[in-house]
């Protein structure tokens, strides 16, 4: 009988090991896909595309044991040969190749040069060829990122005694009302795709007082924008046990920090090549809306059209008063009114048309939406009521109350939102690995 | 102008905080739902109940500053009090209340008896009344278990050098055919729920060489029974560059070792919970279909009705055979028959009825399906025209094939149903947070 024990050691060896110096003179082996292939005569240079970065490899006539002429670009192969240290090569050694053996060889050219820094491609075209242009080294590099955000959100809550769940998607309701959902027929029921977890995440805080989320989330809308997805990520927190609402945005506050020091940490490679400076968080200005219109209006000479909206250009405008004023990229927007909120929102006693809410604004983009959320059962049936909302539609989340609830609240974060502020892309689909919008459903 | 500037320490405790000594005899605030109100006259034990266990305070007549018949339990409380030693307690402490200060109320009794230690409830009231089920300790610690196989799945891939991706859900077209998936409609094109991110995650290892993703997937199936969900959350993994699939179950090996650990070392409370004893993974026998058929007919005297199928019955006997003879609780079934495999799978070039695939059986129940994938553009071609598919209809997942793939595979493993044998539940809907089947949308 055959056992299987674990990973064995492979022979090959990655950038990192070889970064350990000990290997200099040595003969290695290694794997990865042919980048580009220089011939310059008599010797040629070989870069190899590996997950950590890239490595120069040199061929010389004679020296290699392969025909250079039978090698492709994107080909992916194991080469053996000696490192050399070479200031001018990434990561300041080369490998001088003694062999190459050919794994698999692609069937065609590659139709768009991912081979080059930049790519002058249009996002039109990146998008349609996404399974290979996000093998651009600065393409792959931005969802590198974005894996470092989610992993800052989970290892950030998981300290703060958070515990991470899983709700589902198909859904029987969505959590903010009829419009703009993806409908489909679940076994001759009538189902929905969930634009939010929020009723679950607030079930769940009976349960483990704090709780996260990050997975995707579904929005029928029909807006062709540059920052809206029809499915996006959202990372999701709630808490139990709040003073008020004021302890989500430390929460998120918190979070930006940790995120921003491990991105920092771990993925400096990136920030680099991308050119992100990472904006400093040490404290994020909060202003209340009515305030903040009104700071706008006056600074820019605007008039204050409709006093209970925000339009995305005064979101722009106090991204840029907060910039102007007080040199911050994010401002905490307060006190959304309560028409613009969803029947959960806790109102505001001092003043009911407003609401213990806030949007997160970062350079003057909506990135987070939260807030304290009605925990007593009978205030949450007076609001459905007021609103014309049918308690028997969702009585299984009503549930929640009826038996319960600390006060609480939360926030959901858009994940490619925030992603395409930080590397100050012009378009969130640049963000988005394989975008989802009115027109997109492949790759 | 107000400012953000992080989380700001609470005046309440944890319990952790207080196992660490130094509170004895000192006046504490805590928060917490009231589990469970037992009056012995004089005193009385109130109980509360917090993301991290159960707290005994202890209310006396005159003491407390409150009044006990105005506390009701699953009210949710902030207490003062002073921290006592007490074996017979959780945890070995107590706190005798000084005062209780009553946050939110319910507004009617719960219908189950959540704060007994064992729910004896039937399997259909404890998911029609989840929201509230889930607040029994026992029920909760699942998911908690739950968790920490995600972090490990994670954690474990983190450290071997693989990059988290994020992949749509809303797909042109399922990865294994068009049978048992959920469509719906997507600005008027026709659209499905994805069963898989197969054609996502071999992409992806074209751009990063090792990826990993834990997100929901959907499957129409009609079965309606003790394990399968129309909604689950799929561990997946996907490596390039490998010499052969048995780097892939070496992978799944680590991943267990790795994770089981990690459940001895921080789950420790929840295993102990629910009596759940970690399998040995140190090393997992590896048998073939065939074999493993002929092992089975033979032993218990059972006919091989189809050489080319496995019957749930068979994987069962499968189990108990390499329990008995072994002592192992996993088992890798290799070479599935190429007919029951999709049309991605690696056929055996020594015997093409098979394919150099496996499932990992954790007692007699399939947890995994995994496989070295065709990486070769015109070998993918030749399959797809053999059983009848067309290429056009799968353009860019074959782009990546035609520009190039190294040597690949990777497999996808059933959460809920690793978390049902690890726990030994009769029933995936066990643990499945909120499960979806055939009948159940909500809650």
């Amino acid at each position: 009988m055959e056992f299987i024990s674990g990973v064995r050691e492979k022979e090959t060896v990655c950038i990192q090991r070889i970064l350990e110096g000990d290997l200099v003179g040595e003969s290695v082996k290694m794997n990865g896909a042919v980048h580009t292939i220089r011939d310059m005569g008599e010797v040629a240079f070989v870069i190899l595309r590996k997950a950590d970065g890239l490595v120069q490899c040199v061929y010389e006539a004679g020296v290699t044991k392969f025909d250079l002429k039978n090698l492709k670009e994107e080909s992916a192969v194991e080469i053996t040969g000696t490192v050399a240290p070479e200031e001018r090569a990434p990561h300041g050694f080369e490998i001088r190749l003694k062999d190459i053996r050919v794994l698999s060889e692609p069937a065609e050219v590659m139709p768009i040069a991912i081979s080059k820094y930049k790519m002058n491609t249009s996002l039109e075209t990146k998008l349609a060829l996404r399974p290979i242009s996000l093998r651009n080294v600065r393409e792959r590099a931005k969802f590198k990122l974005q894996e470092g955000i989610v992993r800052g959100f989970r290892d950030y809550l998981h300290g703060k005694g958070f515990t991470e769940i899983r709700t589902p998607k198909i859904v029987a309701r969505g959590a903010e009302g009829g419009s703009n959902v993806f409908k489909l027929d679940y076994f001759n029921k009538k189902a929905e795709l969930g634009q939010s977890p929020q009723f679950y995440k607030q079930t769940m805080v009976g349960v483990y007082d704090r709780v996260f989320e990050a997975a995707p989330v579904f929005r029928a809308e029909k807006h062709n924008t540059t920052r809206h997805l029809n499915e996006y990520v959202s990372l999701d927190f709630e808490m139990g046990y709040i003073d008020g609402f004021e302890d989500i945005m430390e929460m998120e506050t918190g979070f930006l920090q940790y995120t921003f020091e491990l991105l920092e940490r771990e993925y400096k490679k990136e920030l680099t090549m991308l050119n992100v400076t990472l904006p400093n968080v040490d404290k994020i200005p909060a202003v209340r809306f009515d305030k903040a219109k009104e700071l706008v209006s006056q600074k820019y000479h605007r008039t204050i059209r409709n006093p209970y909206d925000l339009e995305p250009e005064e979101e722009l405008l106090i991204g840029q008063y907060f910039q102007e004023e007080f040199g911050s990229d994010f401002v905490f927007v307060t006190h959304y009114p309560s028409k613009k909120r969803p029947f959960y929102a806790m109102d505001d006693p001092a003043d009911p048309k407003f609401t213990l809410s806030f949007d997160l604004l970062f350079r003057g983009l909506e990135v987070t939406t939260g807030g304290q959320r009605i925990h007593d059962y009978r205030m949450i049936l007076e609001k459905m009521e007021k609103r014309g909302m049918d308690p028997a539609d969702i009585e299984s989340y009503l549930m929640i109350f009826k038996y319960g609830m600390p006060p609480h609240g939360g926030l959901g974060i858009g994940l490619e939102r925030l992603t395409m502020r930080l590397l100050d892309e012009q378009n969130v689909r640049e963000t988005a690995l394989f975008p989802r919008d009115v027109t997109r459903l492949e790759p």
